[in-house]
């Protein structure tokens, strides 16, 4: 039926540094790309316009937002506008951390690749960086894989392994320098990238919040300019 | 903090006759229940209506309705209305199996856990009569739990195992007939659930499709008299 020569993944998108690397990633790497967006009522809405924007500069085939409600339980700075997004570093897991997000996030891209017919889900999830995420961590994306082949109709039909899921995390032991320099490579124009945690309604970054201080010392440590847009 | 004695379990509640079994057995066990429903654009919204009586009936100490909308990418006879629900049993792996629908349920369930710091997810599945669908197989389950331990906050940080978040499927090697006892028994009348997956706007059965005919035949061999509604 198809005359299908590229293979497809899901790319999990936030609109973020890191994972419109992980896109430009995929795509270098011959993927026919369907960029995968949410918004789950977090404090950084705007997070989903700098999605749209990289989709459009680095050209995925499809992009879809699909939206749920997570402030409904809140549990995290990121869905509680009563919580205050930290502005320095913390011990253990911090307050931003959102209950079971990367596993949501995961388990919906895993049902639009079984619907696609997608192998490969690609994720930005970084150990080195977010070390205090309990799902960031290489075990956890182990575990889900192997999760993941025993839920889905491929994971019971495919007779060889090669067509069973791969979840794909190119810069999980990546230094945030090394990814800029990855994405900087692949022509990546982080500017229009927005990875602060309380941006205001235009995109520019607060500076201050631990994702603002990962993401300049990662400029800063490559030797590559700041494009980041401050308040 | 808190003067709790029970321990919290999310419970997930379809509004069908499975769920509101597990729902039962988890008040019967003693936990504190917060049940958990989905409107995910799937063709039988009638049954978030009958998970709203079973939760009046039981008793659940909270009910919530998160919505998400599965109907982009279809996939299934449940979530696109073009295709048609069968009315005779088929080979293989269904047309109304919904693509990673319990990953996803099982994953919202875990982070609305994680917020409560709920140990327990009471789910329906069963592997008698859902032989055909991957995620309703016990070695999914179990592979779900071992990533869930992984993915949290709880996982981490446990000191021991009892407080380790458990996946419960009370029901997953039971007949229909013996869910329909066990549940008779707990006093549930199965008058208000809806299992049907193409009931009419008032709730009323088609008595055609799989779960009606699971259902029906449940009752059946039970000896108990079937108080579906039948359009």
């Amino acid at each position: 039926m198809s005359d299908q020569l590229s293979p497809r993944a899901v790319v999990l998108l936030s609109g973020g540094l890191d994972s419109a690397t992980v896109l430009a990633m995929a795509i270098a790497q011959g993927y026919e790309t369907y960029a995968l967006s949410f918004d789950y009522g977090q404090r950084h809405q705007v997070e989903l316009v700098a999605a749209r924007r990289v989709v459009t500069a680095l050209g995925a085939k499809q992009h879809r937002i699909l939206n749920f409600d997570l402030t409904q339980w809140g549990g995290s700075a990121l869905t509680d506008r009563s919580l205050d997004v930290p502005e320095s570093p913390s011990e253990g897991i911090p307050v931003t951390y959102v209950p079971a997000r990367n596993t949501i996030f995961l388990s919906l891209a895993l049902a639009w690749a079984e619907t696609l017919g997608a192998n490969s889900i690609f994720a930005g999830m970084n150990a080195v960086d977010y070390s205090g995420y309990p799902d960031c961590r290489p075990e956890y994306v182990a575990a889900f894989q192997t999760m993941a082949r025993l839920a889905t109709r491929a994971g019971v039909e495919a007779a060889d392994n090669q067509s069973q899921l791969t979840i794909r995390t190119p810069i999980i032991h990546m230094s945030k320098a090394d990814i800029v320099k990855a994405g900087t490579a692949l022509g990546i124009d982080y500017g229009i990238t927005v990875s602060c945690y309380q941006a205001d309604a235009e995109g520019r970054a607060c500076g201050r919040c631990d994702s603002c201080r990962l993401r300049r010392e990662g400029f800063d440590a490559a030797g590559i300019p700041d494009p980041t847009r401050y308040a």
